[in-house]
Order: structure tokens, then C-alpha cells, then sequence
């Protein structure tokens, strides 16, 4: 029955009954961690035969190139053809990247910021103010790079269909606005993939910044823990296409592919971004691990391997998603106090509470032993103005502490809205 | 016999006899490459086993950390005491880097310029100017390291000791200077080591700037290819025992221990400027790669494991540095034409010409199909003020190429040495 149609003493005895109940599961002394999207000990045993794609020291040498000797600043051409496949763009458009995409997204905004991107009149660091889109909720580090540089962050409204391209239009029409974060595909956390009209007028942006930065984070771009591959449009050739060829940065990497602590990464970016950025990285690396560059390229091939190891973690991630989404829907739904997407892929659920309830629930939450990402994580400065969002994360715990973890959280949501409703 | 002592029609006849030897040498049409510190084929051989150490996931745990997922920014313990073994330091003074110490480096230049180090009174991108030592022959990526970020560079001489610290302790009074670069090992290219005076003197600096950074690039810390392992100090102790405990930064790597395009490094430094490095570096990155981070330490194990690797190098390197030396002693040392220092260590034996002949030199090289390092290459700005120094590196072209190489070198040397005399 919804709390909002209960009586206060309907409410106050359903309160006292969810009291107990947590009570109960705080005595079970829970050690519980849903706090990020860290694939769990199953997953990685799926991909460890990558251990063993590359042991003979023949095998390092390809098309000409020792990969255990120093060369080649922008990584392995059977590399960057491997994650041009997967992304649909050209290889030399790949700059290949170490274990985090997240390293080379801080190196196009540090760029930006000590030397200037390509197209700008300056260094960033030369600006009197620099702001930033951040559409949330979002991803707490794309926000924590660009707070870290001091740029004013600006929260973007998400909907069903990605950011509200409305404001977007509207906010790039001032010239200190400098970019936007975005995670096209299963977004993080809400799961959502942005729609076909919302992409072709990200590409058809027309800032008045000429130096204007889309960071594309494709962080899940074959993720698909439910179905099948969804397809995704190449958004560089889409902003090339609509006369912004230099406007977009894209990244992936194999984290949740292969291994999240030993992976590689990709900056995908117009050739002549590429030249220019490569002229300033020559400067800070020799070139990323080619060997494992090249265990990459054995072990996961091409698209279709890349896809058929999705698959297989798929058969780990479903089951999780699955008893989150309908335990979700069995709990909460019917009471009325929160929303929810039902994501197909990605890493995460993303609920949105009543208003000014999510800090008091995951406070519950860790008081029974369950950790979850700290509320306002989602949004710019770690601040929701409406406490509402709750990122939660099924990837790392097992089914079974995952059903612990999830009855601790529904019964702690469920608190915190009935102490809210008995203030109001 | 010394060129100098020649009458001019001496000197006119050796002149056409050594034009006449590179006429020979040319017809051969060679297209050897000794630009860069490069391992040859044979040393990757002999350290490949590294690709098979680890190839069971179970070995993948290590003390309770899966080594393939997300975590520990700073590097698995075990690679930590590997490298405070090796440099004589503390674990927790030890960030684990991947395959480039020049990545740290730069992260240290950068961070400084957009953050500011831990005693800085503001980030050096608000500064009107920074200035940086560079004593000169030195490491031309250190260079263009501060040089992209527009610091002026300041050349101090190199001695016998390492750099001429009179000059150092004079140049530190400009409170504009913030840092000097050291290769304190077998330095880059010279192959001096600096002595116990140049180490103390640097330890008990007394920089104007409070945030003045020693960049202490122990490149070449066990590198020996000729004897025994020399001892050094840890040069962290030193600094903290002279009251600069935050002074230094010191960087090493497994690059010419392993496998230059997939090895490890470090960046090692007080705690306290740990915790504030990592507070920014946890900005940038998850971590390094953990999986390559234990292969090496399942490879090197501890000191004493990784001079045993070096041992081997030594024995493919040795007959290669000894070549180029007693090439040198035989068709040089005699005609008065050029100095060197005899290193036991390193990749380099630095040439000193004498003045405006190096870029001669090596153009009558490449006319005959031998890259080396450009002249200039080793002092700030690329320019070379004296025109007279040559790095020859001897590592990567077997020993039959490496033959010829100097040939072609002490002819082109020979030449361009005549040519000079007789316009002087």
C-alpha cells in the first residue's frame, strides 16, 4: 500500500514494524559493499585466460614491432584496430591508453588546461573562469576532474532520452562554458542509453567556446548484462559530419572486460586532434604497455570476440540485476516512494527517492553493515539539492550477500520515508 | 698523430684519405640506429620468462588483494618493498607507476604547475616565471619536460663530481628557480657517477623556494655493465637528515631491467608529500597495472634478484660499451680531437668534441646511414652552445653493426675535425 494513502497511525505502526526488522538484520553484523562498480570474483575468473594468450617471446613480435621494446607513442596498430571495431571509428583516430580511460580524460582536460586544446585561443589556466556541463545524476569522477581544476560546475537535467539538450543548447551559448560530460550508452548511473534525436544534436552543437570539449565517455558501450548487442552510432563521424570534427573526445577501455585492474584504454578523437594532442603527450610518455596491448588484441580479437565475452559476463551480472530490479518492484514499488530506471546494461540501478531521503537511508544502510555510494555522489560537488539519488552498485557481492544487501536497503528506504512522512 | 701538430698539406692529405674511407663506408649503404638507450634483441631474450611467471589466477591474491580488479592507487605492497629495496628507501615512501618513471615525472611538473607541490604558496601556472636547472650534457626529455610548460631553462655545468654545485648553490638564491633535474647514476649521458660531496651538497640545499624540487631520476641505479654493483645513498634519508624532507622526488623503472615497453616504475618521496601527490593523483587514475606490478615481483623478487638480471644484461652490453671504447682510445684518443668519460654503467658514452663539429659530425654520419642523437640533444633547448657534444648509444644494434657504426663514426669525426682546422 502506498505510505502516502496510509493513516499516521497506519504509518507510525508500519515505522515501528520496519524498525524491528532492521534491528534484526543489524544483529546479523552484515559487511556488505555495493559502493562501486567493481566486477566480482566470478567475472574475473571468466577472462583470466588472458594470463596465458602471451608467453613466447616469438609471439611479441608483430608486424615488425617488438612490443617489449620502447616505441610507438599512440600503441599497437592491431590495438587501435581492435577499438576502432568496437567504437565504429577509423584506428588512427585511437590514441591506445594504461589500465584507466579515466587517466586519459584527465590528460585532455589537464591539456586543456596547462596548454590548450587545439582549437583553443588559450590555455584553460589562463582563463578568469572556465564551466563545465555536468549532467546529473552522473559519474562522481568526470565531475571530481573538472572540480579539481577549479572549473564553476553546472548541473544538466537528465531525462528518459539523456541530458535535457534544451539547456545544453541554451548554456553553450556562453563562451566560458567549456564542455560537457556524457556516457552515451547505459549512462552511469541511470542505465540510460541517450536517444538517436539527443546524439545528432550533441554533434550539431553550435558553442560559442571554439574550443568546446564533448568528453564522450563510452564506458559500457558493450555492456549489455540483459539481451542482446545494442548498436550505437559513431559520434565521430557524426560531429564531422555536422561541421564539429574536432568537438569530440570519445574513451573506453576493457575494465569490465578483461581485467578493471589490468586492462587498456582508448582516446578516439578526428586525426587532427590525434596529431595535436600526440605532440603533447610525446612529451609526458614513451608509449603505454604494448604487451599487454597485444595480450588484448589476442585474447579479445576483434568486435565479435569483444561482444562474446560481454556475453559471458552477462551470465554472471543478469542474475544480480535481476533480483535488484524485482526485489525493487516487489518492496518499494508499491509504496510510492521512490523511481527507478530498468537498465539493459551498465553497472548500475539508480533510484531516486521521495526528496530528502537518500542520505538517511544509506546512514541506515551503514548502520546494518552495508555500504553504498554516499549519497550526492551523483551530482557536481557531491551535492543533490534533493537527496534523492541512490546509486546502487550489484556488481561485486555475491546472490547471496546481494539479497542481504538489498532487503537492508529496501527496509532502510522505507524507514527514512516514514520518518519523513510522520515531519511533513 | 695529433691533429694540431699537422702542417696544413698534412692535414689536407688526411683530410682526402678519411673523405675517401667514407666514399667506401657509404657504397655500403648501412642503416644503423644508435639515436637512443634502446635494449637490443638479445636482452629482451634473456628476461621473456617474465611472460610466463604468472599465468595461474590463483596466484592472482596476494595477501588478500586481487590484483586483476580496481584499487590500490599507490601499487600492490609487494611492488612498494621491491623498490624501497632497490633504492634503499621506505615502502610507504614508494607510488607505483606504469611502463614510464617519465610519466611520473611529468605528473610531478604537471601537478606543480596546476596544483602546486606541498609547500607551494601558489600553483606555478599563476607564477610570472619559473625557472629550472638543467646541468647540461643532460637527459633531453627531462628538458622538454619544463620547457613545455614554458619554465626558463637554466644550464649549470656537469664535472667529473656531477653537477658543478658552486653554481647550483648560487643559482637556488633566485627564489624563480623551483627545481633541477638529476640523473645522480651513470648519469644521462656522461656515465658520471656523483660523488658523495655533490650528494651532500644537494641534500643540504637551501633553495630560496620554499617548494624547490630536486627531480632525482635514478635511472640507472643498478646499472652496471661493466663490474660489480655500486652502492649508493638513499638520497630521501639524506634530505630528511639535512631538514629538506620534502625536497626530493626520485623516479626509477624496470624499463632497462625487464621490458622497456611493459615494465614498472616509481616515484618515491617523503610521506607527507605522498599523501598530497596522492591526493591529486587519485584525481587521474584507479591504479597502475597490478597484474604487471606482481609479474615483476614474482620475476625480480627483491635487490639482490634484480642484480642478478642485471648481471645478464651486463653480459650483452659489456662487450658492446667496451667496443665503442676501445674504438674510441684507438682512432680518436690520438689526434687530439675529442674527450670522454670512461662510464662503467648506464647507456651512453657521452663525446666531447672539439668545439663545432658535432652537428657536422653526425650529418656526415647520416650521409652514410647512421642516426645518432641530434647534436644539441642533450643541452636545454636542444642547442648546444659549444656544438661539441655527441651521445653515443650503444645498445640496440648488435655488435657487427655496432662495428661499422663507429667507423663510420670516428671517419665522419675524423673529417669534420680536418675540415674545421683548415678554415681556422
Amino acid at each position: 500500500m502506498n505510505y502516502r494513502s496510509m493513516s499516521r497511525s497506519e504509518q507510525m505502526e508500519e515505522l515501528q514494524k520496519q524498525q524491528a526488522n532492521l534491528e534484526v538484520l543489524k544483529a546479523k553484523g552484515l559487511k556488505l559493499d555495493m559502493s562501486r562498480g567493481k566486477p566480482g570474483k566470478a567475472q574475473l575468473d571468466l577472462v583470466s585466460d588472458i594470463l596465458t594468450v602471451l608467453t613466447d617471446p616469438a609471439d611479441c613480435i608483430v608486424d615488425g614491432t617488438d612490443v617489449r621494446n620502447y616505441g610507438i607513442l599512440a600503441g599497437l596498430p592491431a590495438a587501435k584496430a581492435l577499438f576502432a571495431d568496437v567504437l565504429g571509428c577509423k584506428p588512427e583516430e585511437c590514441f591506445i591508453g594504461g589500465t584507466a580511460s579515466l587517466t586519459l580524460m584527465y590528460d585532455t582536460i589537464a591539456k586543456a588546461y596547462t596548454h590548450g586544446l587545439l582549437h583553443s585561443e588559450k590555455p584553460w589556466c589562463k582563463l578568469d573562469k572556465v564551466k563545465f556541463l555536468c549532467p546529473a545524476p552522473g559519474y562522481d569522477r568526470h565531475f571530481k576532474i573538472t572540480e579539481s581544476f577549479g572549473f564553476e560546475l553546472i548541473t544538466v537535467e537528465m531525462t528518459p532520452d539523456g541530458p535535457d539538450m534544451d539547456q545544453v543548447e541554451e548554456l553553450v551559448k556562453d563562451p566560458e562554458v567549456k564542455g560537457i560530460w556524457c556516457v552515451p550508452k547505459y549512462s552511469n548511473p541511470d542505465g540510460i542509453i541517450y536517444s538517436e534525436e539527443t546524439i545528432r544534436r550533441f554533434a550539431h552543437l553550435k558553442p560559442a567556446a571554439p574550443d568546446f570539449v564533448l568528453m564522450w565517455d563510452n564506458a559500457y558501450c558493450v555492456h549489455e548484462f540483459d539481451g542482446d548487442y545494442v548498436p550505437f552510432p559513431d559520434i565521430i563521424s557524426l560531429c564531422r559530419e555536422a561541421g564539429n570534427p574536432d568537438m569530440v573526445f570519445e574513451y573506453a577501455s576493457t575494465s569490465k572486460i578483461t581485467f578493471p585492474g589490468a586492462g587498456i584504454s582508448v582516446m578516439a578523437a578526428s586525426e587532427a586532434n590525434q596529431k595535436y594532442m600526440q605532440k603533447l603527450l610525446g612529451i609526458q610518455m614513451i608509449s603505454y604497455d604494448k604487451v599487454n596491448q597485444l595480450r588484448h588484441v589476442k585474447y579479445l580479437k576483434n568486435k565479435e570476440g569483444t561482444i562474446a565475452v560481454m556475453k559471458k559476463h552477462a551470465g554472471v551480472l543478469g542474475p544480480k540485476f535481476k533480483m535488484v530490479l524485482d526485489t525493487l518492484e516487489r518492496e518499494i514499488a508499491p509504496l510510492g516512494i521512490a523511481e527507478w530506471q530498468k537498465p539493459k546494461g551498465g553497472y548500475f540501478v539508480s533510484v531516486n527517492t521521495m526528496d530528502g531521503i537518500a542520505k538517511r537511508t544509506l546512514a541506515l544502510c551503514k548502520e546494518a553493515g552495508v555500504v553504498m555510494t554516499s549519497a550526492g555522489a551523483t551530482f557536481p560537488y557531491g551535492k543533490d539539492p534533493r537527496d534523492r539519488n541512490i546509486r546502487v552498485a550489484p556488481s561485486l557481492p555475491p546472490v547471496s550477500e546481494l539479497e542481504q544487501a538489498m532487503e537492508v536497503f529496501c527496509v532502510s528506504m522505507k524507514i527514512a520515508a516514514l520518518e519523513k512522512l510522520l515531519t511533513e
